[in-house]
């Protein structure tokens, strides 16, 4: 089966590709938010429909939480399985918008066409390119390349509470040579890239409460506990004045990069001024004497996602809030325990809390860094298939960001990720007016289709 | 004119006179929130027309924000004015009431029968005490016992944007012998109180801006500035761990009170247990070494009434954001200059700023304390006619809350002012389920039935 018909029928499909994207896009599916579970559920049926409408054998399966959907086809000794995620980020600030973020539409743009819309690139058009690719396939050739299955989760924004269950119950049906990720960006718009290094995540969220019922500041400020004072003072104290997290065993057991792998970090000149420049900063704001590429590759963080207390809307109310909240969220790193931290973390805040204060925890999400062997001849062929349709060579690089679900191919199908994107860093993505480059949805399905075709000629291991 | 008839003509008629305040409840009248502005207008018409329909003269005159409400009776050498305000506080979190805060009812409790709902305490039902009084005289002997002025405003709760315009623009037709203000509290719920000591308030938002828009924490977590990061420090700073306000200057020239007036507050036995305890707390969280009444009476303060930041909904969103706000005030005591500390407050959060953020600040109010002379025999007088109604004597007390009017009097129309009230401490003011007592109504009115027949007697100064 020859790769050349299959890329020219990719372009000629493209304004289609494109049409079928925007009906995914219009559906709300924010899965954080259970007010959108039917739209969720929705988006789900439109995949599962969508891929049986290829030929494929497809399903939704329900879930505890928002369903999963599988697909399966092809044939051949190479079992891949690629993963994605239908569900998306809530939308507000809504009022930053400039359009309804499920109201999708091509833009221009000087930097050139864009898909705008909440889940174009997180990870909607993502997912999306590689079933436009599988779909290609079939048009020209009757059939995939390998053997595939399709594996589409609906709570990848929300934590995913349902992944965990789901993969240990049905590990014999999911598990294949190699799981392919499309959740990640091109280093830059010229050289793709094949991640190999993604943080792990642990969020949390902390509630603190002072008086049993919101007080008037005049009856009793100055002399009742202000739990929000109470909740700054713990989140002041989480960094010290060099960048570090004081989060006591916070750094035990994290590597440093080799040499080699800094060197390599080094060679892809990353312009750190650029990267801080277009969201409007000029200094790195992390551990004293790192780079930008070490600070979110290969350091662990803490970052404050959310806080709320007292009266914030409009004008002012001189009240002493009985409850102040944060959520906070750790991207951990190679060597970090995740269950470790998290009781490390919550000893640390029960020890700050004054007296007549209590906190609750609640969790988030607990995942280890993940960290890929690309000793599999498989990781060089990808490379040079994406090589070949991308100006500059294709590069092994690390992610700030996490994909929790990497770490659990591996620990409970035994199988290690290959993850590849088509994102760029100024999608926008979790943020108002997210976009996708057409460009990026475009050359991501030759992309796959260039990556399907060299896998199914690379033996599995 | 004899008292007597009209303690009874009060008595009977308090069924009507809580159908009344009732009315007056139902009415919406929150002046921070522009949505309720024809709310606000609605409850000074009710207003205007009920002093109407006693036979006063009485207008409701419009400014750039609510309007005022000004009525006037009476004759003789003895000239008061009244003041309360027809406007409330906003009713969030609305989940936590028992009922429509605007939906108010009588409710047996185990202390007694209460009005409940916005407002009933603070300040409509403590503006109606008085306006009860006056029926009562005008109903019983035709007239009222002195020469009076009603003057209601409706944005006490918003900071009072327009009452200095509007009090140097009516100087002539407002100045008055002394001024009558019915919004503050019992001692406890045996002895009456005459408040001659107020604090101010300074009211500041701050609103700190990190990168120029919301971004993902897995792609800059780590390398960007965080704005909550920045505010929580700037917060956590405002206090010492000794409880002391770090603000360069606050604390400069503040008074002692003198032994005399420590002892007087040592005589009326607070129940610190007692105080801290109705509101599930154990400890006074204040300066080291100062007792409650210091903290609430004679001390500055500096508390945080809101903040925001991030994500604040359901679940989890891993957003790095770009901007996090706080609304921070201090209530003032004799000595401290309001606009002189806001300017040394902005200096110190701007020298907290790390590169690459700004702050924008927003003033809400800046008034000083009062300190009222006790010297002039109407407080003598009062005190006495108190006493008369009330189980134990009236004190000569302090106050944590603000009550900016009481100054401007002072400033601007060179008139003393008299703070009598009826509130409780658990009256729940600026808190879900407000109620006030139908003993605070009821003894409320008698008590200025009683103030005015005792004032009218008194040589004015």
């Amino acid at each position: 089966m020859s790769l050349a018909p299959v890329l020219d029928r990719i372009d000629a499909d493209l304004g289609a590709a494109t049409e079928r994207l925007m009906t995914l896009l219009r559906i709300p599916s924010i899965s954080t938010d259970p007010a959108y579970a039917a739209d969720v559920d929705r988006a789900a049926e439109w995949l599962a429909k969508d891929l049986a409408s290829m030929g494929l054998e497809a399903a939704k399966h329900p879930t505890t939480g928002h369903p999963m959907v599988v697909g399966r086809g092809g044939s051949g000794d190479r079992h891949l399985l690629f993963y994605g995620h239908y569900d998306v980020q809530p939308v507000d600030p809504l009022d930053l918008w400039n359009r309804d973020p499920f109201d999708p539409a091509i833009e221009e743009t000087p930097k050139g066409r864009v898909i705008r819309g909440r889940g174009s690139s997180d990870d909607k058009g993502q997912l999306m390119t590689f079933v436009e690719a599988c779909r290609a396939w079939i048009a020209v050739h009757g059939a995939l390349p390998c053997k595939l299955t399709l594996f589409f989760e609906g709570e990848e924004e929300s934590g995913s509470p349902s992944l965990v269950p789901y993969l240990e119950a049905q590990k014999d049906a999911l598990k294949a040579d190699l799981a392919l990720i499309c959740d990640t960006g091109l280093f830059d718009s010229r050289v793709p890239a094949i991640t190999t290094m993604l943080r792990g995540l642990l969020g949390e969220e902390i509630i603190i409460t002072g008086p049993d019922m919101d007080l008037h500041s005049g009856m009793y400020g100055g002399a009742a506990m202000n739990p929000i004072r109470v909740l700054s003072r713990i989140i002041a104290s989480l960094h010290d004045d060099t960048g570090r997290i004081t989060v006591p065993g916070f750094y035990d057991g994290i590597p440093e990069p080799s040499d080699e792998v800094k060197a390599q970090w080094e060679a892809l000149g990353f312009d750190e001024a650029a990267f801080l420049g277009d969201v409007g900063l000029s200094r790195l704001a992390g551990e004293q004497g790192r780079t930008a590429l070490e600070m979110l590759w290969s350091r662990p963080t803490c970052e404050v996602n959310g806080i709320v207390g007292g009266y914030t809307g409009a004008g002012f109310k001189t009240v002493l809030p009985s409850k102040a909240s944060a959520k906070i969220s750790f991207r951990l790193v190679a060597g970090q325990d995740p269950l470790k931290l998290r009781e490390s973390f919550r000893a640390m805040v029960q020890k700050m809390l004054p007296p007549d204060c209590t906190v609750e925890f609640k969790g988030h999400g607990a995942s280890p860094a993940s960290v890929m062997s690309t000793e599999d001849p498989a990781f060089e062929a990808a490379r040079q298939a994406l090589s070949d349709e991308w100006p500059d060579p294709a590069a092994f690089i690390g992610s700030g960001g996490s994909i929790p679900v990497a770490g659990y191919f591996k620990t409970i199908l035994e199988m290690d990720s290959m993850l590849i994107g088509f994102g760029k860093d100024d999608d926008a993505i979790h943020s108002p007016n997210e976009k996708y480059d057409v460009e990026s949805f475009h050359k991501g399905i030759r992309s796959w289709a260039r990556v399907l075709d060299a896998l199914a000629k690379t033996d599995a291991p």
